[in-house]
């Protein structure tokens, strides 16, 4: 890892606090941190160096996995920190902010090799960008990065515009776009537990699997969003972005040694292969969805139409599902259902692999007890694998019952999302990002999707708050012959079986309460 | 379950106190047992009834996974219980039974079925099955049964000439001949493991599976058997019967609803497909060991000519491993390593699948710390499924760790091997007997290896006692580029592993001090 200098956009804002903060400090007390590394937060208030250091130690605090009990090392990382006035719009400031970085480059007698992160709200990505390019921040005698979060444009048009604008400044392979999903430990295990086990590469396909079903269900409402969330709802926040990243982590088959132009290659493949739905068509793979008033582990919650900020009447969909078809050698048949909603009865995200049964055994299958095999991949709150199998009483005349084999990564002090994705941003490695193909055709594939909603071709269902959602929702699977898996009948297999192994779900305090498409950036005071 | 007389030979013997009463009662308690029944003890002894019933109590005391807390109970089960001394060879005592059996029919109004259960030394096989042909016990107006415990047989020819004789009062389908390994519940299981997951079915051939390792050890060495085993040797005593039996039950592929005909034909056509070593190559696939001294637990043993009761100098085998191939074209290319042995290791009955891994990966392996995916059967002490598959520490440059995800059926009370066969052999399902083919199709292939033992073809190799067996067996598994997983090696992958859901060892003390191949029928005293 070549020495780098972070420059980071909107350092005072939540996101940094939160995230950037602690990543960075987790990294650096495992050495993965470039040695040396310089970081210049910016921001619109007039903090000293002091200060921001002083908000920097507190974000810790507050937020680190890793608590920072030696007094010396945060000193020592802290020295790192140094702190610039910026106004995104004024020139002079940039000229001011190169003055900066070139000193402590001189200091720290480092290359200049620059890491842009734009830890702010989309509308100022392009002038950023554009103002790096102009000073000279970025034609520098060493290799220059931006790092971005999502949103990435509000539809296919505005994603298209905003890509173009950016790439003025920095190449497709200098931008890394953040897709938190994409750095939970869970969906980066998703590659290799193809690569590293034939078990599981021998079954990944329409000959052994039946459906896929991915589920990302919050059980919190809008919160202080609605006012944000009322412009952009479920299909923006969440499915064209992470849901479709998962879809392709599932559907991709890489091999071995892959390098990320193979995993890249391979997503590319996999939203070339998917198949494009027509306006017309859209109400019959996708239901649109809105809480109404209900219950949340036992508590009354208000309907979305009644949280403060949202527009009365609002039409805006808080729950999405849909019927995607991959159309290769390897997926024709095999339906990708996708759902995603909020005041859902379960905090989860999930993935469920159902695999085929035989014909015989399809017939048989309600007398004898068995149930489909299932792969299933927590990805949050809890974290693991498990696998659902038939077991039978012994002698001949024992029915079958569904147990689950579970493998729980012993793993209380993981690095979260962001310490991966910055570690490999440091790296120039963009396996786990969202490279620009992929973000233009999730947005092809939501685009008629967000027109048919738009023009009300598709009817929106309301659903009880702390349900798992309306059951146009069900019907779509059932009209396939199958069901979705979700907490209350995972685990009642699970309770059924003969093992008891399930573990007890343990949501961890900090991370169960965020909104799963928080855009932290977007708040970030700058 | 029809009405049934049991009429049980060796009624006073350790098998009948140690296993039969145990297991009858325990099916009593189930609801198991046909209603009404009756149970006529013989023995020489000159017991009266009430003898035998506290006898039959005591053994309940002793041995039953329940106690009989339930006095009532306890009484009306020890109410089907008759006695009648019997000495083997005498006509008119089998003349003096018929009238027993008919009389008690009468008194309960049962048919005449009756089940004769020999649970007596091999050589008494034959005169008892005749006395009951000429007796007229057997030419009932109802149906008869024949359970009989191994030895089947000393070699092929001994095996032939007593089912010969046997045959004359018993069909085939009248001979029940326990393998008391086909009644634990873990091999019970093996055929519905298959049955119930297509994820398993999909990977059950040579296309995923390398090779499969059947292993049975043992610590305890000869003990009390020495005079018997001195003459038997691992091969009659493990190898013929029990290790061949897994090989089968490991290898068929029987539908969803097979019967036990299916079953049984899929047993003779992985025997028929066994390939037959000549007498002169046995060497280069048999390994032939026999324990020196050496410490079990800590504490020193003598080696095996040292024991109280072997011959000096004696050539016989206490350990043997055996690769063997299957020649269809399932299993066409995929060895079976067989072993098993005395005064080794660990006490253990596992079955090891080990897959394939692809091309790149075997050149990999080393280097990115992947081990082969596994998938392993314990039968005994312990019981369970692991699966053994390579995780990754999240982010790309993470290396493979194996983990293992296991299943221990919840099942502290599972009934014992014993009430499953008798339970069986009470419905007349005989799915988990040994048949006459496969004894003698066993019997076909060990005769060879017999032979080359008889003529020191093949070398006697001296192994510790408390060690895995000679370096020829490790060498065995070399040559193919394999290795043998035991308990050292596969506890150290899921010690190393990311998880930790490694069940403590626990040995039950009732089962584990027991001789594998222990015939208690042989130390009967009839």
């Amino acid at each position: 890892m070549e020495p780098t200098t972070i420059v980071l956009f909107g350092a005072t804002g939540d996101l940094a606090k939160r995230k950037i903060y602690p990543a960075l400090y987790n990294l650096y007390v495992e050495g993965k941190l470039p040695e040396p590394f310089s970081l210049i937060g910016l921001g619109r208030r007039d903090w000293s160096d002091g200060r921001f250091k002083d908000a920097v130690a507190q974000s810790l605090e507050e937020f680190s996995r890793r608590k920072a009990q030696d007094a010396g090392k945060l000193q020592s990382f802290l020295d790192a920190f140094r702190y610039s006035v910026l106004d995104i719009g004024r020139e002079e400031d940039y000229q001011r902010l190169l003055s900066l970085v070139e000193k402590r480059e001189e200091e720290l007698r480092m290359p200049p090799n620059r890491l842009f992160y734009l830890s702010v709200g989309p509308e100022y990505f392009e002038p950023i960008a554009a103002n790096i390019q102009k000073s000279g921040l970025g034609s520098a005698n060493g290799w220059k990065r931006l790092v971005i979060e999502k949103p990435f444009g509000h539809d296919l048009r505005s994603a298209r515009e905003l890509n173009k604008k950016l790439s003025k400044s920095f190449t497709e392979e200098e931008i890394f776009r953040i897709d938190h999903y994409l750095g939970k430990p869970m969906v980066q295990r998703l590659e290799s537990l193809q690569q590293g086990n034939p078990v599981i590469q021998a079954l990944w396909d329409n000959r052994y699997i039946a459906n896929v079903q991915i589920t990302a269900s919050e059980t919190v409402g809008v919160e202080e969003r609605a006012g944000y969330y009322d412009h952009v709802g479920a299909v923006r926040d969440m499915f064209q972005n992470h849901m479709l990243q998962l879809l392709m982590m599932t559907a991709i088959h890489v091999p071995h040694d892959s390098s990320a132009e193979t995993v890249r290659f391979k997503k590319k493949g996999i939203m070339e292969a998917l198949e494009l739905v027509q306006k017309e068509d859209v109400h019959a793979s996708v239901v649109r969805g809105q809480y109404a008033a209900g219950a949340i582990g036992g508590k009354p919650v208000p309907g979305y139409t009644s949280e403060p900020g949202v527009m009365p009447g609002s039409q805006n969909d808080t729950f999405i599902a849909a019927k995607l078809m991959i159309d290769n050698n390897l997926w024709r048949g095999v339906p990708f259902y996708i759902r995603t909603g909020k005041r859902m009865k379960e905090k989860s995200t999930r993935i469920v692999v159902e695999f085929k049964e035989p014909v015989k055994q399809a017939l048989a299958a309600n007398e004898d007890g068995t149930s489909p095999n299932l792969l299933v991949i927590e990805i949050g709150p809890n974290e693991g694998f498990k696998l659902q199998i038939n077991a039978k009483e012994p002698g001949r005349d024992g029915r079958f019952k569904p147990i689950q084999i579970e493998l729980q990564p012993n793993e209380a002090d993981a690095p979260e999302a962001y310490e991966n994705l910055i570690y490999d941003a440091l790296r120039g490695d963009s396996t786990f990002f969202a490279h620009w193909d992929e973000v233009e055709m999730s947005w092809q594939w939501v685009q008629p999707v967000l027109d048919a909603f738009e023009e009300n071709l598709v009817p929106l269902y309301p659903y009880e708050a702390g349900s798992y959602g309306p059951a146009a929702a069900d019907e779509l699977l059932a009209r396939d012959g199958y069901r979705w898996w979700s907490g209350d009948n995972l685990d009642a297999q699970s309770s059924a079986g003969l093992d008891g192994k399930s573990a007890p779900p343990s949501e961890s305090n900090t991370k169960s309460m965020e909104n799963e498409g928080e855009l932290y950036a977007y708040h970030a005071n700058h």
